[in-house]
């Protein structure tokens, strides 16, 4: 049985509760958050406390706070030589305060609230300062049924970079998508297969022999009459800068 | 039973050629192209031919080769008042001869000759000017499956161009993230369910809603660290366009 502090009430937390919950090798200690309303709901399911002086010995303290906050709250907990981990993308392992144990546990995926989230589908990163702290890092991945990775911290900022240009940039692309078809009164459903299709390809072959396009195929006319149907500004730079950098990709 | 002769030998024709093959409400009657090389291949399935005066009879000709062509295979057509349509997504409809009955059969997917495709994931656009010719097209789709909209020429150039953000555009931040985490020597993989889960997201949630991220937030630190991060300047380029794009549409 692994013991586990929770600090924290966002997405992350929450998620990462319901989950550990469910398991029957991980046991969820206490929930602490600095404003317990946010978790005051849990209050029948776990012990929960807005003091980190109540915090009680666990094999681990997993730290899913806001990145800025990761490394004061490091500091503040009254305990030394204990396993603490913060889940963050882009926090280096060393701005947890050096009197614990550090690791990171990092699953990459997108969190919202209201979404269940099958943990199949969340791989974890995980780093740890100490060689011997990393086994039990990857029992709680396993007990989640998670994919892991070891990952050093200039990898998982690579990571979280790229998660920006696949997750926010490509919905963004999708929204973009959304005000054309809008315009012209026509329903985004009908994109809505594509979009998926898109997804499942580089599932499989890479994202350089999965493109295709007039981009690809330089295909001058087309790239024209794209262009002159944008009017909005910036779809035009996004169209222009997207396809040079598919041409150059591909040799164009 | 709805008979349909292919011209063209691509990717859609090829697809469209076996998924017809399966129904039993649709006879593949002849399969024209240019090159008979590349359709030698069914000659034992289906009727073929490199000859245009060789097409005889059928309710449907549809018209699957590359957008250029399609104005001038229409007008060499030797016969008249018969339903011809075209599966492509930016030539007018007014591009076909009009001596003929014209219509529109466009699926809007994304079509490689290895990936087998299940047609009830792809969408049919269709369009024709005469009202009476639509309830053929429409059994068409029935008949493979498809889901079909009723969509003016108009519509299908902003759907084409919608799908090239979604899929091509997409497809090449895929590609800009695989390089990111090759360049530290950390596994493309990792990303992999994170693709398919911002894609699976915006099915039943809008673009707008699923945004999360940095640029969402306006998290200025996050933004200038992923910045320092980047040493391609496209990619950079990409990063700042991107990024506004979302703080815009987000309105910070």
């Amino acid at each position: 049985m692994i013991s586990v502090s929770i600090l924290g009430a966002g997405n992350v937390a929450t998620h990462l509760f319901k989950v550990f919950s469910k398991t029957k090798t991980i046991s969820v200690k206490q929930w602490y958050n600095r404003d317990i309303s946010k978790i005051s709901s849990f209050q029948n399911e776990v012990s929960i406390t807005d003091k980190l002086s109540e915090l009680t010995e666990a094999d681990l303290y997993l730290i899913a706070i806001s990145d800025d906050a990761i490394s004061d709250i490091s500091e503040a907990l009254p305990f030394e030589n204990r396993l603490v981990a913060h889940t963050s993308g882009s926090v280096s392992i060393y701005d947890l305060d050096k009197k614990n144990r550090r690791g990171v546990f990092y699953p990459l995926q997108t969190f919202s609230k209201a979404a269940e989230l099958d943990f199949k589908n969340v791989p974890i990163c995980i780093e740890t300062i100490g060689k011997k702290d990393y086994p039990l890092l990857k029992s709680l991945a396993e007990a989640i049924g998670s994919d892991h990775y070891k990952v050093n911290s200039d990898q998982r900022k690579a990571l979280h970079l790229a998660a920006v240009f696949v997750n926010n940039f490509t919905n963004q692309l999708y929204r973009i998508a959304h005000e054309i078809t809008e315009a012209e009164g026509v329903e985004f459903d009908i994109l809505k297969p594509l979009i998926l299709e898109t997804a499942k390809k580089v599932q499989n072959i890479s994202p350089f022999l999965a493109q295709t396009g007039p981009a690809k195929r330089n295909d001058k006319k087309t790239i024209k009459r794209h262009l002159d149907q944008l009017e909005n500004e910036e779809h035009k730079a996004i169209y222009n800068l997207m396809t040079n950098a598919i041409k150059k990709t591909h040799g164009k």
